[in-house]
């Protein structure tokens, strides 16, 4: 089965990490990491992640991973070709898959007209503007399109995944494997519980790179 | 802030990604991605992370972060570069951190030796032997060292962290950064929920690279 993970610069790395954790050590999986050019590609963070192909060599893997951005609006102006890729793989494609912002370049390649989709809280409305019917929950499965809220969303989106490809057993076992029994130290993890002071902090603490 | 990620080979993506990206986003922070040698790092799931620079830039950071790896007893005997420079680096660290079986180089480096400390569920026995008071908590924090359990425990770690180095409204801040509010499929995360057959579903599904 061929998964390709699609990297671009600006990535949210762990939007990437999370599903990719779940899926690429399973017996089976060709995993594939692929950019508009091969080479180091640099995240959000700084952090760079190696892409070993590119879009063209895969026209149509059986799944497809698409992680989101930090600067979202910046590469739905940059990622052209990403966007061709997905609009051109997409009718062949077993599932389609997005977390955070990566769902802003789904629904510019026209996969998210007028269906259920979700995304980063803080891009709810630029999904909505691209014409998708946006959803608040954590991960939404519309045909064969599954689309992940913000970042760590990936990873239950990842599992979601592992259950309709083989079965929930083996969703299980990956999440035994990842250890993902989740302990957060606080309940801030979404517009809905995090307190008014949190929200505000947040916009002197990040430094997007 | 010079915060080191150690990187090695068939080191996991994810113990990796999580607590980096609570971290690495926020203003003050320098992130530094230090290996035995530089360039691309090749993941346990083939994943490639570049190191950019070598654990000899960096004897004193003030906080490292040491992921773990599929395969921990090959790494136990190839990382001795690794272990030689925790060993050192220790006492100039504010904090020493690990996800995973990174706990089984800590303890290598003789920073566990007779301390409370967590890893990976499958490497308990093996983080004994090497020393530690092993213990099943999803993170433990003793003075200035804070262990966390598999893979995505680091995200909980690395939280805790950011705790410690700022207080809890950033933490708090981080989390919905990531949007950290956990869904998880299934209930299957540690060896206490898990069910037998998922248990042994495990050995036949995973291909650790």
């Amino acid at each position: 089965m061929d998964i390709a993970f699609a990297l671009y610069t600006h990535m949210t790395a762990l939007d990437l990490t999370g599903p990719h954790e779940t899926l690429a050590h399973l017996a089976g999986v060709d995993a594939h990491y692929l950019a508009a050019r091969p080479g180091p590609v640099r995240c959000d963070s700084g952090l760079q992640i190696t892409a070993t192909g590119v879009f063209a060599d895969l026209p149509r893997p059986d799944v497809i991973v698409v992680p989101g951005s930090g600067r979202w609006r910046e590469v739905l102006e940059e990622q052209g070709e990403l966007v061709d890729w997905l609009a051109a793989a997409y009718p062949h494609t077993t599932w389609m898959t997005s977390v955070c912002t990566g769902s802003t370049l789904l629904a510019k390649a026209g996969i998210l007209t007028g269906r259920p989709a979700t995304t980063h809280w803080g891009a709810r409305e630029d999904l909505r503007a691209l014409g998708a019917e946006v959803s608040n929950a954590r991960v939404v499965v519309d045909g064969n399109v599954i689309t992940a809220a913000g970042v760590s969303a990936g990873i239950d989106m990842g599992l979601t995944l592992v259950s309709r490809l083989w079965d929930d057993e083996a969703a299980q076992a990956a999440q035994l494997f990842l250890e993902y029994a989740p302990e957060p130290p606080f309940e801030s993890g979404n517009l809905e519980t995090a307190p008014p002071n949190v929200v505000q902090r947040l916009g002197s603490l990040l430094d997007l790179r």
